[in-house]
């Protein structure tokens, strides 16, 4: 994963950087430079909950050109997208092609948000090597600052992660689940002729459900007590404790 | 697309929830119910920006299945996930993987969202169809209600909507542009046992780059001009005119 710093230019509203420590820390950002930001109080730590030794490391300086300094790539974000293909420096990937591009660098990227009211100016936009954007309506497409710091932080982490998955049920497991249902039909006496129709259309169901392996189990719980209790009554159930 | 209804329980802070409502307005969500909420005021409209009409259309009420009526699924998110596999209660599904997967439905989803500090109760999320989650960070995983909110909006958005990239340059016109680059190589001497090591490193580099038209046009302007300044010095130039 590449390494992330996260540079803001011109914060005006406190709580905004402190929510942005907050997502740095929930998706395991360290860096953090402000240029020329407001100042920082006690709404900046509140809102940065477990991400207030971002806040205590925070580099503030005082130019673009210092914010970026030793980074591999400067990348601008920027909510106002050209229609037109003409204006070439406002034309930017989504944030997701730009992650999932990213994926094996280990240099570091900086990425680099604008001001809240009116965002990165032509001459910042002109110093990122790349721009970036976060697809959204077109009615009212600007997000909140820390917002979209947020979904861009996210970004660049699901790229590098795989998700755990709880582990599936095998496919043996799985065909002596569709026996366990095939003799529940049985000893509930469902109709012949929809039995293979109805077998098929569980199995489709637990292709699309992928049951875990504790799923399996349970499920297997239920349907062989439910044949068992139905054939030989509840008395079965004490007989074999 | 899936009709997305947003539903907060107990929410506590009235920024999240103007917050939320701004991000509903960026990802064309229009349904936002309130269950048992803190009051709404100044701040929740200050947040909201845009999408004050969000909050003056919000339906306010006081049980979880009241906000859930009328909806085809019932989606709870959850910033806990469990190690093992047994609480199956608390085995979600990753947003993006579930986003995806009602792609193509139109029926009306509720996603549920809990209280800023334990979120949804055991027996709330037994009400929920499925479980889904934000992947982030072990250490620090919770992110803030409304940034989550925001990222599943956003991804729901995202499964529905392709990004209109802009026009790119067609085969024979990069193959011009490859002849041109050649060409200026003529002009500088540059050395003909490099030559085409060259050009198939500058076909690599465009090939990664996807040139638009419009960049394709601009770029073809610079090296064509330079092939012929070099050959006929500056003067070319206003023989031209």
């Amino acid at each position: 994963m590449p390494e992330i710093r996260i540079v803001v230019v011109g914060a005006k509203y406190e709580g905004n950087v402190g929510a942005i420590a907050r997502s740095m820390a929930n998706f395991d950002v360290k860096e953090l430079y402000l240029v020329n930001p407001c100042e920082l109080g006690d709404d900046a730590y509140r809102r940065s909950k477990h991400g207030s030794q971002i806040l205590d490391d925070v580099h503030i300086v005082t130019s673009f050109e210092e914010a970026v300094k030793g980074c591999f790539l400067v990348v601008g974000t920027s909510g106002v997208t050209t229609k037109g293909d003409r204006n070439y420096t406002r034309v930017p990937v989504p944030v997701r092609e730009f992650a999932e591009h990213c994926r094996g660098y280990d240099e570091k990227i900086a990425i680099v948000f604008g001001r809240e009211d009116i965002g990165l100016l032509q001459d910042e936009l002109n110093m990122c090597d790349v721009l970036i954007t976060i697809p959204s309506g077109e009615e009212y497409p600007i997000l909140n600052l820390s917002h979209a710091a947020n979904v861009v932080m996210y970004e660049f982490f699901q790229a590098e992660h795989t998700y755990r998955r709880p582990e599936p049920a095998d496919r043996e497991e799985k065909e002596r689940m569709f026996d366990f249902f095939s003799d529940l039909m049985d000893a509930i006496d469902y109709p012949k002729t929809r039995r293979e129709m109805t077998r098929v259309m569980f199995r489709r169901m637990m292709g699309r459900a992928i049951p875990t392996k504790y799923e399996y189990n349970t499920i297997m719980g239920v349907f062989g007590d439910a044949s068992k209790i139905i054939r030989y009554g509840k008395s079965w159930e004490k007989k074999d404790e």
